[in-house]
């Protein structure tokens, strides 16, 4: 059978995990957290299921879950979201932005991506016959060069996708960038595909620019979100995707065929979490500060340089004192020969930097692991 | 914006849900069950919850739970899978049929559907730019014709699908129409797309048969079965595909990046629910056998005519001794003026037969909701 999907091998993220189970290293690669699902998610999931609440859910998301959704936004953006009309619950942010993309791309059409990106982008434009067109951050700090986006738009762009805080870097956009985005979609037709799965773990008092606070974005825009991100949970693969009433009608049609709906239990248990207990999502930059914080000093005792995060929870670090080699063979050398786990950055690349010497830890991690990594990491 | 569906509306499932609960209508509409699932199940659900199984699972599927529905498969259809290569769990089998269309069907390709059939195929054969090609079930017995069949394959034929036991009708595949599939795919490059959710739900003595105990069939196909129909938990989504290692590996690499992995603590329920219960799927026939047979008694007392049931959950009756009106409005009015919701057979079809007179009732509901829908129909 030929493939439709010839660039498409296992994930990085599948692949590390593996390499890092095989030979017992602290698995830093793959981002997940390795501490606890608040008590109150697991215990209102249980009650749910209990209660009797397994049968499908409603195709765009338990109304419950989409008024707190909606109540969550008011309070963190200022927006004022139609329960009904521009909230669908997604089986996972993935699904949210596959979705989005086969809702509205077109044979064809060009989606502008912003590299390094996240590896679930490319292979649903490519499925949906569009063509991705690949504009890189700035190496020195994954900015965005807003002039290289305005020359790589043609009339057969179709979208253009954001991710703040991102991923791999953990940069953010900032107030002017929103700007410069509005500048260049202002009259024209693109669809903008924000990707904010860590929208509540940014630091050092920053402002998370999500996109539902400008509303001349937000009214052409997906905005894709993450439980699994915000709390703990990334085995449960619940998201949602907010838009406005057209480009929600598009995306449902998508969705009602592909996944229908999300596993119901969980959305009885988020709804209730997010109404009773917002402090969760509120606090969650601190929480997670504290760990970059801890976990960066150690860094400062290895031959590890890290680079600055201003959110998400990953730690990029410049591992050119220790080694010379590419970065996919040296986290395959760092997670064999030395036991530690981490992410190459060159996969989140059409092309990647030459000479680029980055890797990705994640530190979403109990003390005791980030530990155990440093105490391997001091030995480079 | 465009549409990239404009066939596309809400589902008559929702619909009809929808209108029942508005109206009050005893909702034999939608297929779901409104009895509980198994207590071992919600138990080890939980129990995996608290044991910390809540990050990302394999993309293919639990370990566990692969070798479960291998041994599954191996004692009901005779089949020896590989774990690794030929099983894919998917959140729901909705994603499934999603995913192995896209993973195959490319721009201006042909896919042969059986109508009437189930409301997903078409949009997914769509979004990949493939194009359905529609030959009817015989209208009497909904049995298949295969020389239409054969008459409807081209060069561009990339696809077929079937599915039994079907929906709507309840129609099951026999082994000569096994024999005739084969020969029509028989030294073509057509892959097979079997959708086999209510594959436990078999009634009389009859035989499933699987596409997996045909092994002809077997190395060309997707066949596709649902954890929600035969655990009563249509809201949890949960779902697999079987395919050879090549076509798994197609497929795969489209869940990859569509959903990526299901809800991971029920994938450690259902592998402890399928090896240590096997008595639930084996006994699953004759649980619903009782259900339908105590209905079809009790609808030869109404002006409603049963249909044969040999398999899966719905009752079709003929209605044309209570009324002239086409389907769709039949139900509507079932609904709203008598309190009954049903699901009509034109939204199954590209073309529904002029003057069919036929509503699906779904009979996976406790003796009370029947009774209730029964004193209803009675008085029509
Ligand atoms: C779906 S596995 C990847 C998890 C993740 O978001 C990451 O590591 O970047
Ligand atoms: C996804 S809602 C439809 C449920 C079902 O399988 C049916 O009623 O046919």
């Amino acid at each position: 059978i030929q493939t439709k999907l010839p660039k498409v091998g296992t994930t990085i993220f599948t692949v590390m995990s593996q390499l890092a189970a095989q030979h017992g290293a602290v698995n830093l690669g793959q981002g997940f957290p390795d501490f606890a699902v608040p008590a109150r998610l697991v215990d209102a999931l249980a009650r749910a299921m209990r209660e009797g609440h397994n049968q499908y859910a409603p195709m765009s998301g338990l109304p419950a879950l989409r008024a707190s959704i909606a109540a969550k936004s008011k309070a963190c953006y200022g927006i004022d979201l139609d329960v009904d009309g521009e909230i669908t619950v997604t089986s996972g942010a993935s699904e949210a932005i596959f979705d989005a993309v086969l809702a509205v791309v077109r044979p064809g059409e060009e989606v502008i991506v912003l590299d390094p990106c996240y590896d679930c982008y490319e292979p649903a434009i490519e499925l949906a016959g569009g063509v991705a067109v690949h504009v890189p951050l700035d190496p020195a700090d994954f900015s965005v060069d807003w002039q290289r986006v305005r020359d790589a738009v043609t009339p057969r762009t179709r979208m253009l996708m954001v991710n703040s805080p991102h991923n791999p870097s953990g940069a953010m956009l900032t107030a002017d960038d929103m700007h410069a985005l509005a500048d260049i979609l202002r009259d024209t037709g693109i669809v903008l595909l924000s990707d904010e799965v860590y929208e509540h773990i940014v630091f050092d008092g920053r402002v998370h620019e999500s996109v539902l606070r400008w509303p001349e974005l937000a009214a052409r825009a997906f905005v894709v979100s993450s439980f699994g991100k915000t709390y703990h949970c990334t085995g449960w693969k619940v998201g949602y995707c907010v838009a406005p009433p057209a480009l929600s009608a598009e995306f449902r049609k998508v969705h009602q065929y592909n996944t229908f709906c999300t596993f119901a239990p969980a959305q009885h248990a988020f709804a209730e979490m997010i109404t009773t207990e917002p402090e969760h999502h509120e606090q969650l930059g601190a929480f997670y500060q504290a760990k970059r914080d801890r976990f960066r000093e150690q860094l400062l005792t290895t031959k590890l340089r890290p680079l600055p995060v201003p959110g998400g929870y990953f730690q990029l670090v410049d591992y050119s004192g220790v080694s010379d080699l590419g970065d996919v063979d040296f986290c395959r050398w760092l997670t064999i020969e030395k036991g530690v786990a981490a992410i190459p950055l060159s996969p989140f690349y059409a092309e990647a930097p030459a000479g680029q010497r980055l890797a990705r830890l994640c530190f979403a991690k109990v003390e005791a692991t980030l530990d155990a990594a440093i105490d391997r990491l001091q030995r480079l």
